[in-house]
């Protein structure tokens, strides 16, 4: 049986996932695949803190570089995060021939040009199922499962800190502040919690779906981003009373070869499926020409989800090795010269959800009527007008005379 | 860029949906891909009705061994159905080392072993995405993107035509009568609709999804399977005034080594996700020891989403030909010494509804007692008794004494 020799850069949650995972199932793996996994060494600056898992002597070490130098290693899995050391240690294994596994989302984001350009160079391959809703096979089933796809839209919940925040706030009514508070001593949320609350770590996996949907690296920028940190019960309560869950919506649409991205806190229907999706879970909606409708769902985050996403990777990634291939489907979708273009925040067509502060419902539909915003309900026991479709340009700019007004994104799926 | 070029049999619905989608977007699929498909040859015995596509002169014939023959062809599509001629054409392909796709669930169901033995010595593929769920690509995700879990249990939802009864049932009131004669007229079900409705078809895809996960092909004598003929309105109201909907669900669970199957009528709650698919969807619920819960979701049958699963193992038996990959993973994993037993059907434990037609709740309450099932509901108003979980066995024996009882699966997914 061939064996795999596999360098773990980052010994955090999910480099303890994956060891775990390959020390539980690496018989099984071995038997599916006819490759037996084999962790050979795991480089962190801590190697002496208790993760819960023995590791035979000699396999941690503090000398990333040295596990991506060593002869004797196959794969690289870089489990660090951010985007300095780890891009370093990524562009070093790139630059020798080795296959990189990663979960690092704002790596590939910030950088995802740059790695894709440096693999195919050194004919190898960098593999992130784990980069977007943790545990979900997405990317596989985007790349290979609708492989003969154009895809229409992608509807996504991506963050499962929000989603969490969300579904309690809606289930108990408790505010913002003291729920993400209650997240984050449970380990559920960052500190500081910006990445996750103000959507850019969405934003972030936002651009990996797009450029392995239109087959061109997306620049962050294009994604116009909104957080839920504004968002009150009151918010969720009126959207409650209209039929409505509040979720942060990764939305992408093909509009004829334009595409537009965004992240923002979205009125859903609550017999939408994305409304069913609760806690911590992730989901993200594929729309493809042929296939017409899918969802994946699952665990976004954790440890061993998150591993079990790595993992997948790390046999996908020695199958090719064994079978020299020097990179995966995955690659290749990233070099096509772009064939799309992104569409401005401004110029994006959604509907709206407005809850008006000051002034009469009336006055507030006038206003919104001269600039092109049509309305579809108002309702004056709640000041809430829902709209038609307009720009977002036009919403920004009548937002400025309806003062105080709260205006959130609503998605009929229509 | 490499052409690859595809020999396809029965130009039926899914036939015509795998040669338009190629038409469609092949462009695409090469310049992801960098393999170019052409469609070469289709065969079927009757190439004069018009389908609604043009394809070039000489493409349609009626002789399929000449198509399995032809050198040129690399590849085999095979979508006749059925478990005669199908599974002849199917044997020789893979004796002449050619790769095949199919979209047939009864053909592998019932003669698998044999196909994958064959497919073996001849050192070749047999990929078969297409024969469950349609367009979603659910065994892609079970044999590479969870390829490092063992598999703890899986419910789908297989059969479009079945959801899409018991949807209309539930929504208007109307009887199963009515609504199949209707679903005949649509297209949606089959005349004799005995394979979908009998849950067969749905047996006949449990018994691919347990041997992808347990890597060994499984009878579909194991299979303990009920349909939805005998459902009455009266159990979908009932149902739904205790919190539950009603779903023809796969169930299969792995108890230590020991794996139960069946397909049955089986009451869930509103809230689990599978309650939420409606029409003629279908899902399927894949739960690893590493992963924890996932969901696939999408378009069960229908000639444009069960073509894009087609195309898929086109392109990726494509890729492994061309990477000289004898054979893909899922084939390795059907070929596993076995490693599980099957339960029989009686020794399967669950919880039931069971509806008390003739006597009081007090005795029937007493005839399940005695034959070892305690209840966790009694409600005299419907004469209803929900039940804790006991032995198929044991129940089989009480509704013996329970004359006119009607009884369906409760699953609490706990």
């Amino acid at each position: 049986m061939k064996e795999i020799k596999i360098g773990i850069l980052g010994f955090g949650t999910v480099g303890v996932g994956v060891v775990e995972g390959i020390q539980k199932n690496g018989a099984l793996m071995a038997e599916r695949t006819g490759i037996y996994p084999v962790v050979a060494k795991i480089a962190d600056l801590d190697i002496t803190t208790d993760r819960g898992i023995t590791v035979p002597d000699g396999v941690l070490t503090t000398d990333a570089m040295s596990v991506i130098a060593d002869d004797q290693i196959d794969l690289i899995a870089e489990l660090i995060g951010g985007t300095t050391v780890a891009r370093t240690f990524m562009l070093e294994a790139l630059k020798q021939g080795k296959p990189v596994v990663t979960a690092n989302k704002a790596l590939l984001a910030e950088h995802g040009a740059e790695l894709y350009k440096v693999a195919q160079e050194n004919k190898t391959g960098i593999y992130y199922e784990a980069a977007v809703g943790g545990g979900i096979p997405i990317l596989l089933a985007q790349r290979t499962g609708l492989v003969g796809n154009q895809i229409e839209s992608i509807y996504g919940i991506l963050n499962g800190t929000c989603n969490y925040i969300l579904t309690r706030m809606e289930l108990e009514g408790l505010p913002f502040d003291e729920i993400l508070a209650d997240a984050q001593k449970l380990g559920y949320a960052e500190t500081p919690p910006d990445l996750d609350i103000d959507g850019i770590d969405t934003a972030h996996k936002t651009t990996i779906l797009a450029s392995m949907a239109y087959g061109t690296p997306v620049p962050i920028s294009v994604v116009a981003t909104k957080g839920i940190r504004a968002l009150s019960g009151q918010e969720i309560s009126n959207a409650d009373a209209l039929g409505y869950r509040i979720k942060l919506l990764a939305i992408i649409k093909n509009k004829g070869g334009k595409v537009e991205l965004s992240v923002e806190p979205t009125l859903v229907p609550k017999t939408h499926m994305t409304a069913s999706v609760n806690d911590s879970f992730n989901a993200v909606f594929v729309k493809g020409d042929l296939v017409g409708d899918t969802m994946y769902y699952g665990r976004g985050a954790g440890s061993l989800p998150t591993g079990s996403a790595v993992i997948a990777d790390l046999m996908e990634a020695a199958a090719d090795q064994s079978n020299k291939v020097g990179a995966p489907v995955g690659i290749h979708m990233m070099l096509q010269k772009e064939a799309v273009e992104y569409c401005a925040a401004g110029a994006i067509e959604k509907c709206c959800y407005i809850r008006i502060v000051e002034g009469d419902l009336k006055e507030a539909a006038t206003i919104l009527k001269k600039h092109g915003i049509d309305t579809r309900l108002i309702e004056e026991s709640t000041s809430i007008i829902l709209t038609q479709k307009a720009k977002e340009s036009a919403f920004v700019a009548a937002m400025k005379e309806l003062n105080g007004a709260i205006r959130l994104r609503l998605e009929n799926f229509e």
